[in-house]
């Protein structure tokens, strides 16, 4: 937005322009970034055919300039009033607010675990976890029963009665890799996390068998992201493996829309082989999925 | 909003206008619990001099329905146009998502203190804290030293070396009270209290003496919500005396904006008596914000 828009806005607004322009800068920019949408063509159209570009700057009754991106439009495509738009931009700022206060909770909460740095510092753990029978291979991670207990039930049933691991300290986990271990620990502390493709799904699966929901749904997010054709059916069945409904629910949706291509595949060959029973379970996504289309086609038909 | 409305918006916007009821509810609350502003009233006042009711529907080119509040609005009223109105109602899903993540994140990072429930589990504290040397008076109050340690710089530099307290693993706090010191070790583990003006300055000060900013900030903003006449010199003092910013930059507004009758105040007669440098800098604050507001209007004169 140029200078001389901001400060047509100053006119129009007095002080509360300026506390808008954040929210206009940010317009431009992911109008800018988009491409443009059918809407947004029509939109464009509008000014061309008519060329209003002439009788522009204000008090003209046909066309109008929107005091958020600047372009001309016409009533019949009338958007919101002043008062509604600069309330909408006052509910931004207080939602701004609210996640900046939230972010320095968070931030307050956090509690620094031995891993933080090679601190000097003293940190009272009184517990360490191990993650391989070769401790040579794999340094003992220290860590704090109390933050354990809190963060996993597994945990806590685990430390608070009197099994092995609550009397030596030593927690010892034997299918899981040290750098999955630590970054696991980590995230107790901090609910941060490092994540490529495969430490999500190993951070998944520690996260399932300790009953930490906030990772496993962190994890899922992740490899939600991470979704596309090529590995969808192995995602899919490692959702199902390892219950991760959202995982599961988009990975099915990426394969559905995808059959001709996806039964051309070797996994899905391979997965025929070795778990028939998930595949039967996509041919009936699919099938549903096609029963859906042609109801709402006929009700469409019907009504159009 | 009518449902009537709503399908209105419904066939304007398609699907993306059920994502956006809420925020034209929202918008309609606000409008509804507002005095109407100097504006609101311009804007009405358009309405009934043209009396646009009559052709009022759609596409006449000289009114509009404003698509959030669907009041009319005439050109020269221009608001956003429709994308950009869309737009921001993503933008405040898009917020309100993200606010939801941070307090599922925050719910995560909270430990639960000994505090928390006369709870039977082991907590595996390593420290008690004492409000007063009569024990009996004030039961100890247990915590954890990795937390004390995380949260206030002042229990870590108690606690790692080797000081008193921390061999013996309890903390006497003798210049509070039971109730304080419970609030504020529960502070540490949750980042939550239940506050009143008593508790609010009692925290201050003691999230002064023990470096937690967080809860000094969260105390100070208390605070100013409270800010009255009746409270605003004896909040000034106490803000002074403890380094609490914005208190004591909202009490002294608060203050200066009623000179006349702070002065006949019995509290400001005993501050003068009592520590007159305040005193001192309330009229500097006073005698500044008189010459800016001259100078202001000086500008304005030669300029208007």
């Amino acid at each position: 937005m140029s200078r001389g828009e901001l400060e047509v806005l100053a006119i129009l607004f007095g002080d509360q322009a300026s506390g808008l322009s954040l929210l206009k800068l940010k317009f431009e920019e992911r109008r800018e970034s988009k491409t443009p949408s059918c809407k947004m063509r029509r939109h464009r159209c509008v000014i061309d055919t008519e060329s209003s570009e002439s009788g522009s700057d204000s008090d003209s009754d046909t066309a109008m300039r929107c005091i958020s991106c600047r372009e001309e439009y016409v009533p019949r495509d009338a958007g919101t009033c002043k008062e509604c738009y600069v309330e909408a931009g006052e509910t931004e700022e207080e939602l701004k607010r609210e996640i900046d206060d939230l972010k320095a909770k968070i931030s307050f909460l956090r509690l620094s675990s031995s891993l933080d740095h090679g601190s000097n510092s003293k940190s009272f753990t009184d517990v360490v976890l191990i993650a391989s029978d070769n401790a040579a291979a794999s340094p003992p991670i220290p860590a704090h029963k109390a933050v354990l207990v809190s963060r996993s039930p597994v945990f806590k049933a685990m430390l608070e009665n009197e099994m092995e691991e609550s009397r030596s300290g030593t927690i010892k986990i034997t299918d899981v890799s040290y750098d999955t271990l630590r970054t696991f620990v980590y995230y107790l502390y901090t609910a941060e996390a490092c994540l490529d493709e495969q430490m999500a799904c190993d951070l998944l699966v520690m996260s399932e068998k300790y009953q930490v929901k906030h990772l496993k749904s962190y994890c899922e997010k992740f490899l939600v992201t991470k979704l596309n054709l090529d590995n969808s059916l192995m995602t899919y069945a490692f959702a199902h493996q390892h219950n991760a409904k959202h995982v599961l629910d988009a990975a099915l949706s990426q394969i559905t829309e995808n059959m001709d291509k996806v039964t051309k595949r070797e996994e899905y060959i391979e997965l025929v082989e070795k778990d028939p029973r998930l595949i039967v379970e996509i041919y009936e996504a699919y099938l549903s999925k096609q029963v859906n289309t042609a109801a709402g086609r006929t009700s469409t038909s019907k009504t159009g």
